[in-house]
C-alpha cells in the first residue's frame, strides 16, 4: 500500500516537473520580443462571444474569437480605442467536414471545428505595449511545441493594417 | 319579437361554434408540432461557447453554437442525455469573404460572418416535450418573417438521426 502511494506521489512530481519545464522553455523563447503575451490569460474559455472566422489555404483554420468583459462592452459600445485591460482570444480549430452532419442532411455540405490547433491573445496594455500600439500579441500551440520569434514578430505589422479599428480586425457579430 | 330573440341566440351560438372550431384546428395545426419553442429564451447573447459550424450550398451559413450554463456543464462532464434546462443556441450568419482580411494577408483566403440571418434553438424539457425527444426546437429568423409549420417539422426527423447524442448534431470545441 504504501508502494503505491509513494508511487502516486513520484508520478505527481514527475508531471509536475514536466509541466513546469516546457512552460518554462516557453516564457524563454518568448521574452526576447517586447509585445509578447507569455501567459495564457486566465479563464478565456468562458468569455462571450465575438465572432466567428475561417481561413482557406494553409492554415485552413476555423476560429472562434471570444473576448473579455472590457472587449465585450467595448465592442458593444463603439469605444474605440480599445481600453487597457481589453482581452481578445481566437480559438483555432481545423476546419473539417462533418461525416455525420453530412449523413443526416444527405449531401456534402457541413464542416465543423477538428482538433484544436493554437489560441492567439491580444492584450491591451497601453504603457506595457506601448511601442505596438498598445496591443501584446500571445500564441500557443496547443502541441505545446513553442512559437519562434520570427513567426511573432509578423503579428505587429499585419494587425497595423487595420489601424482604423485599433488594431482589430474582427468585427463584433451581432 | 321571440322570434328575433331566437334568431339573435341562434347567430349567437352558431359564431360560438365556428370561432371554438377555428380555435380548435389552430390547436390540432399547432399539436402536430408540439415541440416548438415560441419565445426567444432571455440572455442568449451572454451564454458561453460551445463550438462552431459552416453549412455551404443554399444554407451558406456561419454558426455561432452557445449553451447556457446547465448546457456547458453538460456538455464539459460528458453527460447524456441533456438535463432539463438545457439550451443550446445556434447564431447563424451569412458566410462571406472579407476584403479586409484578404488585402492585409495578401491573398483570398479569409471568410467571416455576414449579416445575421436567423437564430435557432433547442430547449430541454422532457415532460413539455415528450413527444420529440424531450426537445424543444425554435427558429427565430432575423427579418421577422414567421417559420412555418411545414419548416418547423423538419427539425425533429432530422434530429432523431443523432439519438446517440440526444438528439444533439454539435460536438464541445475544447
Amino acid at each position: 500500500m504504501k508502494r503505491i502511494m509513494l508511487l502516486t506521489i513520484a508520478i505527481g512530481i514527475l508531471a509536475g516537473i514536466v509541466a513546469l519545464t516546457a512552460r518554462a522553455s516557453r516564457n524563454t523563447n518568448q521574452t526576447n520580443t517586447p509585445a509578447l503575451v507569455t501567459e495564457i490569460p486566465a479563464g478565456y474559455r468562458e468569455w462571450r462571444f465575438i465572432s466567428v472566422a475561417h481561413e482557406e489555404g494553409n492554415l485552413n483554420s476555423f476560429a472562434s474569437i471570444l473576448g473579455n468583459d472590457i472587449a465585450i462592452k467595448a465592442y458593444r459600445q463603439g469605444t474605440l480605442p480599445f481600453p487597457d485591460g481589453t482581452i481578445i482570444a481566437a480559438l483555432h480549430y481545423r476546419f473539417i467536414p462533418s461525416a455525420e452532419n453530412n449523413k443526416a442532411f444527405g449531401r456534402d455540405q457541413s464542416f465543423v471545428a477538428g482538433v484544436p490547433t493554437n489560441i492567439q491573445f491580444m492584450v491591451k496594455d497601453s504603457k506595457k505595449y506601448a511601442a505596438t500600439g498598445g496591443w501584446g500579441f500571445g500564441h500557443f500551440n496547443n502541441d505545446a511545441k513553442p512559437v519562434d520569434d520570427a513567426f511573432m514578430k509578423t503579428c505587429f505589422p499585419c494587425h497595423q493594417k487595420i489601424k482604423e479599428r485599433d488594431l482589430v480586425f474582427t468585427r463584433y457579430a451581432p
